[in-house]
Parts: C-alpha cells; structure tokens; sequence
C-alpha cells in the first residue's frame, strides 16, 4: 500500500517557491468560505511513521493559513484527568466547530497502533480499535464533518537517512531521540500495523491520503493542494450530491401490548413506609459513594420520562444524600449555539465525569430518539441510526467502568392531566408547565412507540432501562434510590 | 433489548383467520411487482432463540406467498466441500438475484454465536465476526439489497414451557432434542451472545426486527406484516428518497512520478536463457503442485494489464505445467445476465475454488477501479468504496489459506501500438483487436493513474500486487512463473 510513497517523489525549490504564494492564496479564501457560511467543521488527522514530517506541516500548515480558524492538537500522552475517562472523551471534546478546522497531530489511531507494536495489545484488540475508529468516523461524516486523513511514509532505509543527517547537525541534533532510534529497530512491526490501519480504515467517504514524507517541498505541497481540493469540492458541492436518507422499514405497533401498558401505575407506597425507606436508601447511598471502591467507578444516570413525571423530585431525592462535590446535574434543553456547531453527541461527551463521580442527566441523549424523532428535528435516518451510536457510545461508557442507570418515569395520560391543572393553579409551580408541555401531551401515542421502540433497541445487559411507575411520587422516589444503589453496590463488590 | 418480547403478545384465532387473507393477497401482489421490474433483491434472515419458532415461520411465507420466488436456504452444519471456502462462500452462493426473495434460516450470524457460547472462540472474536457481517450488510445495501432481518424471541421460562408442551404430545415429541435441552441450560449465554449480535448490528440501515415466538399467530401475522410492510415501502419509494452518492476526495496526481513510470520496460531475455528458464520454472511448478502440502492450500492468480500486454500468453505458459484437474482458468468480461442480477462481486466468489485447486483470472475484481471507473460504469462512490470491499474479500481468502497472487502486466504505449498494428495484419490474431482496444488507448493517462490508484489502495501484505516489465515477452513470462513459485513454495513451507 506504501509503493507509490517509496518512489523518491521531489518537488525543485524553483516550482515550490512558484507554487506555494497561489496555493495560500486560495487556501485562505476557502478558509474564509468555510468560516463565513459554518456550514460544517473540518478535522485533518496527520498519521505516518516517525520522521516522515508530521509536525513539520502541522507547522506549515498553520503558517499558509488562517491560524484563528484552525485548532491544533498535539495529542500526546493521556492526562491523568483523561485516563479516567474513554479514551475517546479527549478527541470528541477537542472536535472543531462548524466553520473551523481541527488539525490533529495524534489521534484515535496512536495509542492502538503503540500498544500493539510493543505487544501490550493482540493483533485482535488493534482490529476492534480501528473498526471503532471506523464507526466514528462514519458517524461524523453522517454528521456532515469533513474528514481528511494524511499518512506520511518513508521507507526504512529513508527513515534511517533522515535520523543520521538530523544528526549530523548540531542545531537539529535535538530532534531525534532515543525513542525514535527504537522505533527503527520495530519498523517491521510498525509497518504490518500501519497497513491494517490503511487496510480497516482507508473507507469511501474517509480515505486515507498516502504521502511520501522524504521531500519536504514536496510533502508540503501535496498536503497543501489535497486539503484545498478537498475544501473546494465541499464548499462547491452541489445539491443534489448531498447524501439523501435512506427509508427503513420499521416494527409496526401490531397489537395494544406493549411495555408502558404493562406496567402497574397503582403501585403505592404509605407515608410512614416512604419516610422509612427514604431514610434507608439515602443512608445506603451516602455510604456507598464514601466505599473506596466507588473511587474506581464512574456513575451516570439518566432520566428520561413524561412531562410531569417527576424526574426534578426524584433527582433532588438522590442528590440529598450527595456530597455537592461529587456530582453535578446537567438538565438537557434545546441545543445552545455551540452545542448547535458540533455533532450531536458532544453535548453528552462533555459532561462525562472522571472516576468517583457522578453525572445525572435530567433527559439525555435519548432525546434524539424521542423529541426530535417525534418533532422530526432530524431525518429518520438519523434517529435510526442513532440507537447503534448510543449503544456504542454507552458500550464505551461501560468498558470503562462506568455505571450507567436509566430511568423512564411513566405516569398515566389522567394523572398528567391532573398535575398540569395543579402546575397551573398554584403560583410557585406555574413556570413549569409551558405551550410545549400540551403540545406533547396531544402527541402521547407517538411518544409512547418512540419509548418502547427506544427501550427495546437501547436496553443492554450493562446499560439496562428501568421503567419506573410514577403515579405514585413516593413509589417512584424509592424504586429509583434502591435500583441506583443496587447497581453501584453490584459494581463495587465486582472483583 | 428482548423486554417487549416478553410481554405475552396473543392474536386471536378470529383475528388470524379474518386477517390472514387479506394479508397474502397483499403480499402476492407485492412479490408479483417485486418480480416484474426485478429492480432489486430481497434478503431475509430468520434469526433467533431455539423454540421460537424459526423453521414454521419459513413454512407459513412459503405457503403465503409465491414459492417460485422465494429461495429458502437452510443453512445447517457446512459440508466439506463448503468448509473448503472461507466461511462466507455459500452465502454469496445462496444470494437471490433482483426480483427474488431468499430466505434464510440460518445465516452469517448463526455458526459465530454457536462457537461463542460453546467456548471455542472468545468474545473479541464474535465481535470481530459481527463486524464482518456488518459490512457485509452495509455492501449488499449499497448494492441494492433489500435485507430484513427478524429475531424470534422467547424468555427462559417461556421456552421451556414450549419444550415441555411439544414433548407431551407424541405427534411433536420428535421435534424436541436433547440439543434443545442442551441450549436450553446454556440460555443465559446465548443471551448475552444475542444482546451482542442486536448491539453491533442492529443499523439505521438494517435493523433487526424482534418478535416474541410464543403464540404462532401472533409470530406469523407480525412477520407477515413487516414483509409486506418493508417490500411496499421499497417498491414506492419516491425518486428523492434514492440514496445519492457522496463526493469523495482524491490525492491529485501532483507530480508525474508513479509507479508504472518507475518500471524498466527495456529489461528483457534472450531466447536460450528464456528456453531454459521457462523449464525451470515450469518444472518447479509442476512439483510444487504435486507437493501434499498444497492440498492445505488455495491458489488464486490474479491478471490483470493493458490490453495486448500478453496476458494469455502468460497464463498459458502456467497452465502447461499443471494438471488440468487442478486448476480453473476464469476469462472476465462484460457480466452476464445473471451476474447482473447479483451485487458485483458474486460473479467472483462463485469461482472461489476448493483446497488444493487453483483458479486463474484473467481480469478480475479490478475492473470496477480500471473500466468500471473510468467507463463510468459504476458512480464515484461505488468504485471508491470498492477498495476496501476488495481487501475485505481478499483478507477473507487469506485467512482461509489461499495464496493471492496478482500481477499487473505494463508494456509502454508505443509497444501497445506495435502489437495492435501487428494483430491487424496476422489473420489468426485478428479476433484479438477490437474498437473498444482502440477506445481505452486513447484513454492511456486515465488508466495509469487508476492502475497507481488500484495498486496503492489494494497491495498488501498477504496480497501483493507484482508490476510486470512486459515489453519483453520472455521477460514477462519467466518473472511471473517465478514469482508465482515462490508464493507457494513460502504458503507451503509456512508451518
């Protein structure tokens, strides 16, 4: 796959200098294109073998171009603050904007190919790595990003050239390390790696760019003229080559059974019982988030439910019980601006807490497969596809030790009716029922699929829904306190 | 993801029978247009849990509907011939043509869960092989298959209660085996396989759809339905709704040094070390195919170059030294009638021969990069998402043991010129040149920079393409008897 790269391509100084001041030209107008409409966000990933120059056109790069509308990321050894979190939680929090261009020196594909070149890893974890690459990749294209993949080759005998005439020089001396030495030595193992990577990942909408990185004239030039083709055909794209959803076919509601109607809306609890209960559970939770094992544990819960099912009160409920600097509540409205500019899950990404913490959502990302599905926000493609990227996103969750609780609170259509009379008749309850709330309420058979469609294609053995009966507010406060405690209790004591 | 499957959902006798009719006439009338315009394939797999009901719902949608469109597949333990394929073969083999329904009981899921949870491969390996099933679907729907997956489900409890039922009654005892049993006591582990199989490839594209087995006019009515549901869906949908191919980027071809021109066409033999060397060879072939370890192997040569750079010549020069038991020569043109039914690659998985044989193409899957590209045969994105079907295929031959050897045969254009003028004056070799030899000539830069994009995208490690010098005839010919004895020799030699 790297032939073409080890063919000793060269550009002459006299063309380079004839070129470069044309090409920065145009570049920078599709920059400002790109800036001005914001119509998607750019992300360049630079991959290659060591002393193939991918620094060096990170440099250039920012230099030919407009360096307020491209973020670069040096993306080097993992954080502590990141290690605690998926390993894709520092890329999607260092995603560019719409109109902007991220510029990635290390990406998703680094520590993969590390890990398996120094053996840490089998050939096997490497290939699931690169098909989760694969599955991101393909949903920020589905999210309308435009992505530009570079490798940089060099052959052995160019790798081991380049390292000697660095060294060979005083003032570049410095560049090559010990560490580069090694890789040397592993080119082999690298370059089986480096063509799996090629192999999994190189896609129709997201191939991979394959550039002989021995000439740096010529490096720097191909990069330079592939990104501004790449821009321009996007900029100049025209309407109908924009990818049309595809129609897919759907589990028609046969019969009037289904999971919401199953469940049993009287279940109550007395007061005495609750006050009891409250005490027990809150007390339980309050010990459990001081176990030193919770330290080794992320907590997210979710809650998702009718209008006026009481998520607030419930929520309140748990957090009592809560040291305030160990979790935070982060309520989901309508998208603001910045969130409007980045893919769909970046509102999510951003929230995901480090080890001994715990997140609660008051509703979630399902919302894209409840309001947004039934409100048609966005195509039915993309609710569609959204169940596989948020059992995706959650499988990631929970490989990295995070427990994650979902609660949808179901009320019955009478007892809606009846809390939104009494929201609207006393004072200090008024804010809370609005125009949307009836709106929703005329809509109650279409939110009733979407919930079971949604817990039938999201419940999984590690992120199961709850379905909690909330006619009766104490009942619903203690089914939630005690399933919330058993799962974290469940997730300490595993080995 | 199975909770809804639970819940006990019953149809009525009364309600069956009133609409059962209604329901096959629709479907007759569907499968009738289906057949008539013969636009696209439809695919459905019947998955699910033992006792669910799997091999009566093929029975009822072959006496629904029209069976002389239908293909059932029964896809039980592979026979020896099909184990001498890789593990996909008898798929693609099984694959309805446009305007037909197959129907599969039993599928690429079944043998990857049934390993999994008898603990002979690990997790990591069902995923893996879920990954391939997910591209596979991905292909087949970008290929204009209609696939519609159904999942029968029952809970623990209910398929015992099924078991039980059937074994009481001495005109269905037969129907329970101790394999059932069996299964019934590994249930959890076939759960947690099947959440797997829902997770990873449940796709806005293609999603399973789960139907709760235990009341049979319940299964077959909603099965029913779906079909009719999805076929009708398919049938109408309106011209905007067609998916659009997506504008890929390209790497420009930004100098004119590449590959083809790296090549000495000049390198030849003179015809005494050419007499000699051809026997060699030829010789060395022989045995090699006589070697007992060449019956653990699978040998697939691969030709492809410009037109009259001597490809026959060269296969004839192979196949002289071998038994003509053994091997297979495939001539690819222009497809079929039937292989226009099928997605693109059937036509050459249907030749994928067994161990210990040899199959030689001449021209190959690389016309849809080179003619299919450049003939705009195919749109963009088909040809540019080909690259990566092609590794797909070619890893799945490599794993299977089957030796991949694929030479390009590169003669200069004023070479090209000499043997078409020649081909017009030897009467016998006249047939050999045609008008559309004169057309792809004048498109020589077209196919050089298709031929470096093919060789950059497709060259591997486990299938590597060898340019051929061909200028020279006896060079030619001697450099690829070589290189294709030394392929075996190293596949046979490998422990």
């Amino acid at each position: 796959m790297f032939e073409s790269a080890e063919l000793g391509h060269r550009i002459d100084k006299a063309t380079y200098e004839a070129e470069v001041p044309k090409l920065r030209e145009a570049l920078l107008d599709a920059q400002f294109e790109l800036a001005q409409h914001a119509a998607f966000p750019v992300i360049i990933l630079i991959g290659g073998v060591d002393g193939a120059g991918r620094s060096e056109i990170v440099n250039v790069l920012n230099e030919w171009m407009d360096p307020r509308h491209i973020q670069t990321h040096g993306m080097g050894e993992p954080s502590i603050e990141e290690l605690e979190r998926p390993m894709m939680w520092r890329f999607w929090l260092a995603l560019p904007p719409k109109g902007k261009i991220g510029l990635f020196l290390g990406s998703w594909y680094t520590w993969p190919i590390l890990d398996c070149v120094h053996g840490r890893t089998k050939e096997a974890d490497l290939v699931r790595s690169l098909e989760r690459a694969h599955r991101l990749e393909q949903m920020l294209s589905a999210e309308g990003a435009l992505i530009i993949k570079f490798w940089l080759h060099l052959s052995r005998a160019k790798q081991k050239q380049r390292f000697k005439l660095l060294e060979s020089d005083p003032k570049t001396r410095w560049r090559v390390t010990e560490r580069d030495w090694a890789h040397h030595k592993l080119y082999d193992r690298f370059h089986a790696a480096h063509e799996a990577v090629i192999r999994h990942t190189s896609t129709a909408e997201v191939p991979w760019i394959i550039v002989e990185g021995a000439d740096a004239n010529y490096r720097d030039l191909t990069i330079g003229k592939v990104i501004l083709e790449a821009l321009n055909k996007r900029l100049n794209r025209p309407a109908e080559e924009r990818p049309s959803p595809l129609p897919s076919p759907f589990l028609p509601a046969i019969d009037n059974l289904h999971l919401l109607r199953s469940l049993d809306l009287d279940l109550a609890l007395d007061k005495k019982r609750f006050k009891s209960e409250l005490e027990k559970y809150q007390g339980k939770l309050a010990l459990l988030t001081r176990d030193p094992g919770f330290n080794d544990i992320t907590v997210i819960v979710v809650f998702e439910g009718n209008d006026a099912a009481g998520k607030g009160g419930s929520i309140r409920r748990i957090t009592a019980a809560l040291d305030a600097r160990l979790y935070s509540v982060i309520p989901i409205a309508a998208p603001t601006e910045d969130e409007r500019a980045q893919p769909y899950q970046w509102r999510f990404w951003r929230h995901i807490p480090r080890r001994g913490r715990l997140a609660i959502f008051d509703r979630s990302w399902y919302g894209r497969v409840l309001v947004e599905r039934i409100e048609g926000y966005c195509s039915s493609h993309d609710w569609m596809r959204a169940y596989h990227e948020i059992n995706d996103f959650e499988s990631q969750l929970a490989r990295h030790r995070t427990v994650i609780v979902k609660f949808w609170l179901a009320i019955s259509k009478e007892e809606q009716l009846r809390r939104f009379k009494e929201r609207e008749q006393i004072g200090f309850k008024r804010f809370k029922i609005t125009e949307e709330d009836w709106r929703n309420r005329n809509r109650w058979d279409d939110y009733e699929r979407a919930v079971c469609d949604m817990v039938d294609r999201t419940s999984t053995g590690h992120a199961p829904w709850t379905l909690v009966e909330a006619n009766d507010k104490s009942y619903a406060r203690i089914k939630i306190l005690k399933t919330l405690c058993q799962r974290i209790e469940d997730a300490i004591k595993r080995p």
